[in-house]
């Protein structure tokens, strides 16, 4: 049986990319900076309003699967697309970044999940997600093999808007328990968090998960505090180790009594910072899985965030591993 | 009715764009730099093997027409895509640039073309077509109206190879030149000219076509020549006014007795010259319909090129009326 560093599990989308300007966000009544969820018919009156775009696979952990896989470390995925043309889009590119991907597809209908994503000039992103054929992600989905033969799984909490993938998480996390891996979850956002705040204390106060990563706002939503030290310090009580990071200011490490601060990179133009958190988690888990110490793998998460953030869309355009090495902070 | 600037006509194309190393091309026997045409066992055969890509609409002609759109003028576009994902995407990308775009989509199969594109590290482009539902354009998709009020309608090679595009084609530029208009043609590809060398010529020197567009390797395929100068002149006796582009060289025009050297604008960093022929033609067409001297319409459509190879895909990111007024072209 082939052995996974990181089998990730999320909501398969591809996104669709513009820029925009402020105001259109304000008149379309879009959240700045999060994951708005939308049904087919808003979907619709979004895309007719929409300027001219690119499209690219994205989905969250897909993202994290894609980088961990580009740095070198052998990654798996679950996820659920329909088969249709975004469908075949998304199942060859995670594929070509050499992430094993088998979840049958549905059949049609919903259609695969879009998310319409604004970049306004700042860099920032604000998504509008149609969850599609995502919504049928179950715990039959979950392949039992890939879960008992992985260091670490990683999901998204994203995967709790869904109705049923909650279960194949619960699932592929007594798998991975049993097997000897750890279980990871991204908070996702702070909405999200907002939503599903008791559900993901008890997954972390109950050890279903052992790392949790998170942003500085996802953090402040959980604990429901603005500051942010208090809501460090509760987070490392309720799990073994985490990643919280904010931004420019770069993220902070915590696992029982220690504590890392580590340096985002300089970056020369921030373009999209679609994928940053997917690509820090990518970057960080590389360097878990091969051992590192935590200051190494915060520094290899803020190098996969630093470059992913000066170019559009979340996936990886250059080799991880290549910039690992040029960065000197892996050997050739 | 509406008026046009610009009508455009082509293969309506959603490009999926991947780096790939030179040897990729030669194992694969992808013909550097050129449109290859591909059949559907081709296609999958070389999606399989190509690296994680982008989307994005494409299609010489409909690039030049979003490029035209993106200068300010006015601008409509025949071309045929499936009621599919894709067509959908390609439906969205042209209107959401301001083109009128209405030529109904075939029911589904053969499925909406797409072209997958090689970007190699010099930053050349391989192009390996899929033609899917451009093959069923014909001369029932013309609309009358839009053709008869259109000032200049411009058309691409490439529709040679589609079995009865040409006769879109001509029934276009009967009605453009019975209402005063302007009929142009993009010589596309050398291998495209070397497959409908008679045609195009009898195009020219029938009077069916008044402006050509070409770059210095379809040329001299025209006139089977190796001497630029030679095929320049060849050219200057065939048509009434000709744009020819070479490259970092810039591009000649020549119109009667008339001729005019256009440099190339300088360029920070090459990264993919796909669409580079394509905004050259929109930039000048943009500055012919405003009545233009021939030196600023080249050196509008230097500006239109030379921003679209400095980033990936062929459709602009920028606005290029905001770039004309940048460079002192035109006035805000």
């Amino acid at each position: 049986m082939t052995k996974y560093d990181v089998l990730t599990i999320g909501n398969a989308i591809v996104d669709i990319i513009a820029r925009a300007e402020d105001d259109f966000l304000i008149e379309n009544k879009i959240i700045k900076g999060a994951m708005n969820l939308i049904d087919a018919d808003r979907a619709q009156f979004l895309y007719d309003r929409m300027g001219p775009a690119i499209e690219t696979s994205g989905g969250s952990a897909s993202n994290t699967a894609a980088g961990v896989a580009s740095f070198g470390s052998s990654a798996a995925y679950f996820g659920k697309v329909a088969d249709d043309q975004l469908g075949e889009i998304f199942r060859h590119d995670i594929r070509a970044q050499g992430v094993a991907f088998d979840t049958p597809p549905l059949d049609k209908t919903p259609p695969t999940a879009r998310s319409m994503i604004f970049v306004t000039p700042d860099g920032q992103r604000s998504m509008n997600t149609y969850l599609g054929a995502c919504v049928e992600l179950s715990p039959e989905d979950v392949e039992e093999d890939k879960a008992a033969n992985s260091a670490i799984i990683y999901f998204e909490g994203y995967l709790w808007d869904p109705p049923r993938a909650k279960n194949a998480i619960r699932k592929s996390a007594q798998i991975a328990h049993a097997n000897a891996g750890k279980v990871a979850i991204s908070l996702s956002d702070p909405f999200c968090v907002d939503r599903y705040r008791a559900e993901f204390l008890e997954l972390m106060q109950s050890g279903t998960v052992d790392i949790v990563f998170a942003n500085e706002e996802e953090l402040k939503s959980l604990y429901q505090t603005s500051d942010f030290d208090t809501a460090v310090e509760a987070l490392r009580d309720d799990t073994e180790l985490a990643a919280i990071t904010h931004g420019a200011q770069g993220s902070v490490i915590v696992r029982g009594d220690e504590s890392y601060k580590i340096e985002a990179i300089e970056i020369d133009d921030l373009v999209d910072t679609t994928g940053a958190g997917d690509l820090y988690a990518a970057g960080f888990l590389h360097g878990l899985t091969r051992g590192y110490d935590l200051e190494k793998c915060g520094n290899l998460g803020s190098l996969a965030a630093g470059i992913i953030i000066q170019q559009i869309g979340p996936r990886p355009q250059v080799s991880m591993a290549q910039a690992a090495i040029d960065a000197g902070l892996e050997s050739a």
